[in-house]
């Protein structure tokens, strides 16, 4: 707790959105990663706004410079710090609306929190975009975790507001061709008539000045047994934390999550067997982790985004400058759905989890050390 | 991260089913604390086993000895440590077992995690008996809150199995009498005939050798505006961090949580108004949060828990020591469902996690100092 | 920083002088390490009173439980707690004096820092008693560093009041059988003659009343190069941090210390040189630190203890109740040197620092991990 | 301990000497700081080099940047992040050099560290230059503690070499006028002929290419009683944490230090005695610091600083490409002693310290909050 994530690596993130800057420190790192920064400049292209019209058309050209702790192409250990500057923000048009209080953002909470001094332009320190820095951290994380242990990481949209995709989470999702393709795509599904649906349904509230909201899959393969403790350090624990700190994310499950509450244990308990040598289980109800321990099989999980508090509708606010009701009419581009951007939020998380833990049993590793 | 959870006060929880004691250490207490420990019996007989049929019927007898941090009936400031010996343990009858690993128990996991070197005796740390310290360290917190602030906690069964409680989780538990008195009900529902299906379900399990799971719903009147921060340090996070620590908590929801996803924009946002000075949402599907920070409304969220893995029914798995596939029947005394017993679990994370944001904002408030 | 010291291991302490325990969480430790308990009543016996009549005549009898993380003889992983029971304390003693601030204790300033709720009895959780847990966690991180690296970690009595011990602190102690038998002395010097005079030295002041000081100085071999890093994880920051927990404590040094301060560069500097494959310097100026890393040379570090504050004679103190001054007259059996009794609790810090140290470039190593 | 230090706050510092930038982040802060730029220069300005023939020649224009949590002239509460950029470094000259170890630089110990990755072009994260951030941090806390209650910290020469300046450390420094006086001189000291001399002492180490070590002491007056708690979180722990932290400091005490040892009981304790309704000491030779809590005496400290290892003197040290012995003559423009820019460091040690503690007990203090 606190701004900073992390146990053996430590993470911290600042910025606003029209401050001169937003970065994000990276410690702990170890030292010679060998870092590829267009594989980086790929996974924030898919964080980018202004892709595609299902996004913001807002371009935020989010180029990332790094101030330390990288030498030579490769990590130094010492912390990696780093920035994006904030270009050509028109914070004028913020001004007029400071003081209504746009409803399920922020800004009246960020209020109180900051007694006012927050600062407002562009939702500050709230905004949306503070998850660059995510992506970016949580990028050099899934290349090692790539590189070293073969860990592949992809999400889905396993639903955008009713529309749902194909699949029963906690069994199939093996495929990893198919896993792999989900990264060039907006709208990753099983089911790709889905994803046509997603869109429409995307567009139409668009249309009508709203917005939506879905639920993105995630899955870790070939994460090795035994990451994670019981009670306060559990895998689900640090990774739930991490999934919490994104904006717009109001749930939370791994495995089969609030639909193993269904099931009898008999239904629901993965049972073990030897695949050879190898430890697995016949079903996957609990998501790749037990008992805060992930135990080889698929890590799975769940996450909820609300859709986006900025819609063109009119809508019922306070002025907390005159302490009077208004109502507020946003204007400027919003994301009629945040969903596709948040793909690659979500998938750094994991791998900024994973990357903790690992450190954790296998230490530094120094190649000189000794 | 760590075995230790908490920013301005730090938890720690230890010990093993089988070994000499349970127990915890509760760091950054203000000095000054009244402690009621009658209070805290209340609330640890509430976890307790072996009050009802719904429950397993071994009797713990969870006495807790506090060893420091404690004088004169107030705490000193200085770290409160308390145990919960255990007793009379037939730590034999698992020595036959400890070879089998029990399906969605930490049994494989922790083995690989501790490399063989953990208690096994009942489940050794990974026993749900190790949510007892958070009990008691969670009633020292509610005793605070309502005592300062004049807040409360109250959680119900939102679900059993298929069966659903009444009550649309965002907008209604405001009859505080009603919240109350969940706490004197071993499944506390808005509809009591609810209840008595619930109970139904339970013990038709229960007959066949088997287990339930559920959801468990918590809500947190009176609490402040302004706790929390964004991104790593967001109300949310933190307390999903202590919610995922509690074992077969699968899923974690605030306010509508998946359910929101489904919504538009213009249904999900919570408009706001002045209610007099006081700052109002017309609903609350944030479920008190927004931007990681409380916003005033009630506080709400949803954890969803495994039907208990300990099951009479015979299940494949391995056996860890010959490396081959076995049988598995369980013995012995076990809950066929523990959501009533996790009840004061959930209220204590909640109480534990509002008490760690308000010491960020109030200090210790010492009433010597300056 | 907080009542938790450590970054891959965590270490914490609780109690008061006469509550129910004292004890200590050692939690972050790799499974499977042999824990020989004998081992660890021998160190807790050098730091126990009543041994000699250098120490106060109070016998406390320093019997640890251990009451979870620890199975078979072996770490289980899991958190480590132990507790040493508080026997028969006359606590109606302190009831006399408890509102007499006595000098150089933290009576005054813990009476303000918690308001009055502290535990005033036997110095509460301000006494010297709370470094026995240290000493305990430190004995079992010293057996592991001895038994995987071979490190040896010795102290010797520098300074009692005037009298000096021979040597010079950065060039000789490389006399592994002299540093070895330290442990069994009560003021081991490197000149036997001098532990004499020191011993006659304090024997003059207990029978005047009044108490002494003295400088610790500790040294560590076979620590192996490359722990620690720059700025705020220096190991020279972290172990300091540790030392100034010890009450009593007042200055730390490393290497030359204060003396290197009076050099000019050109003496100062430790030059280096091939020892076959070996690096070496030719001097320890440093301590076997630079750049806040190790660097293979002896760790040297002194440590400054002041005289005990209880003392015999009167003295002018402040009546904390009525706001008037008074006199003192201190009663009781106290220890007229504590320096004999602080080398353990000096050695288990420099065990707990390399320990913590250690597991980050090493990490848990699990046997059966991977 | 990790590279972020502080409880209530959290601070850390990234960088390397030819890195793109240097700089830190300032998590926790209160909202609503005013801050003033210039002052922060002013300090800044004590540290920079080029400012004397006592320093380095070289010019190195420390401007900061602000990045973010900054608004309209107040902190915003959020993390303040603030980079200073590396101007025309002549990295090349390195080149030749990267090999040879220097002397108690980090050169070596950070090549095992970093596994050789590191970047050694000027000291790389081991450069004094990492200093600089910590002045600018420590510059926002002096001001807020100078602006909330009236807090100054000064520090002085205490000696350079065998030159010693006036006064005992332990009971004297009470004129706010001489303490405020400090600031603007190169080698503040008691007797400003003892100035005129140690500033021929550094220079006659220069000419002959040699350097110069000293001793800092630092005094902080009207600090509140109550800050701090025994044991890990003690308000030396901390401060001698953070002080360790800065390269070249080889020894801390507090008060008389090392000095104390060498009292009995009787001289060394500070008798109380109230003053009007005000608690006071006789004297003060624990430093305004007893059982780990500040005590409303001036708090004072001292730190010992080795000799800056660059000296154009021929030294043997090691090639680490070659495995061999060789001679090493080390060119370019040095600090010959580097006391005055430390200075304004062991200040901003102390001022973040104090501060840490401040908002633990005290709260943020939100002027909306509640």
């Amino acid at each position: 707790m606190s701004s900073i994530w992390g146990n053996k690596i430590k993470i911290s993130i600042f910025g606003e959105s029209h401050s001169n800057a937003i970065g994000g420190v990276f410690d702990g790192l170890p030292p010679g990663i060998k870092i590829d920064l267009d594989e980086i400049m790929v996974e924030m292209g898919r964080r980018a706004p202004g892709k595609s019209n299902l996004s913001t058309e807002r371009s935020e050209g989010d180029i990332p410079e790094i101030l330390s702790g990288y030498f030579n192409g490769y990590t130094t250990g010492t912390p990696l710090a780093f920035m994006i500057k904030n270009g050509n923000t028109r914070s004028k048009d913020y001004d007029e609306l400071k003081n209504l209080m746009r409803p399920s953002h922020g800004d009246y909470t960020g209020n109180i929190r900051y007694s006012g001094y927050g600062d407002y332009r562009g939702g500050g320190h709230f905004s949306g975009r503070l998850t660059a820095p995510l992506v970016f951290m949580g990028s050099i994380a899934k290349q090692y975790l790539a590189e070293k242990k073969g860990i592949l990481i992809a999400s889905r949209v396993k639903s955008i507001g009713n529309i749902m995709d194909d699949g029963d989470e906690c069994t199939y999702i093996l495929d990893e061709e198919m896993l792999k393709s989900f990264k060039n795509k907006r709208l990753p599904t099983i089911n790709s008539a889905k994803s046509i649906e997603m869109e429409e349904y995307i567009l139409e509230a668009k249309k009508r000045g709203d917005s939506t909201g879905g639920v993105i899959q995630c899955v870790c393969l070939h994460v090795p047994v035994g990451l994670g403790s019981p009670i306060f350090e559990s895998f689900e624990s640090s990774l739930a934390h991490l999934l919490f700190s994104v904006p717009a994310v109001k749930g939370v499950e791994f495995g089969k999550g609030f639909d193993i509450a269904k099931l009898y244990g008999s239904q629901a308990n993965d049972e073990l067997y030897y695949d050879g040598e190898v430890v697995k289980n016949y079903t996957n109800n609990n998501g790749g982790i037990v008992g805060g321990i992930t135990n080889g099989m698929p890590i799975l999980f769940n996450v909820a985004v609300k859709p986006t508090p900025s819609i063109a509708k009119p809508q019922r606010t306070i002025n907390i400058e005159t302490g009077k009701d208004e109502v507020l009419n946003v204007k400027g581009r919003h994301d009629p759905c945040i969903i596709p951007r948040a793909l690659p939020v979500v998938e750094a998380c994991a791998a900024l989890n994973i990357f903790d833990y690992l450190l954790q049993v296998e230490g530094l590793n120094n190649e000189r050390y000794k």
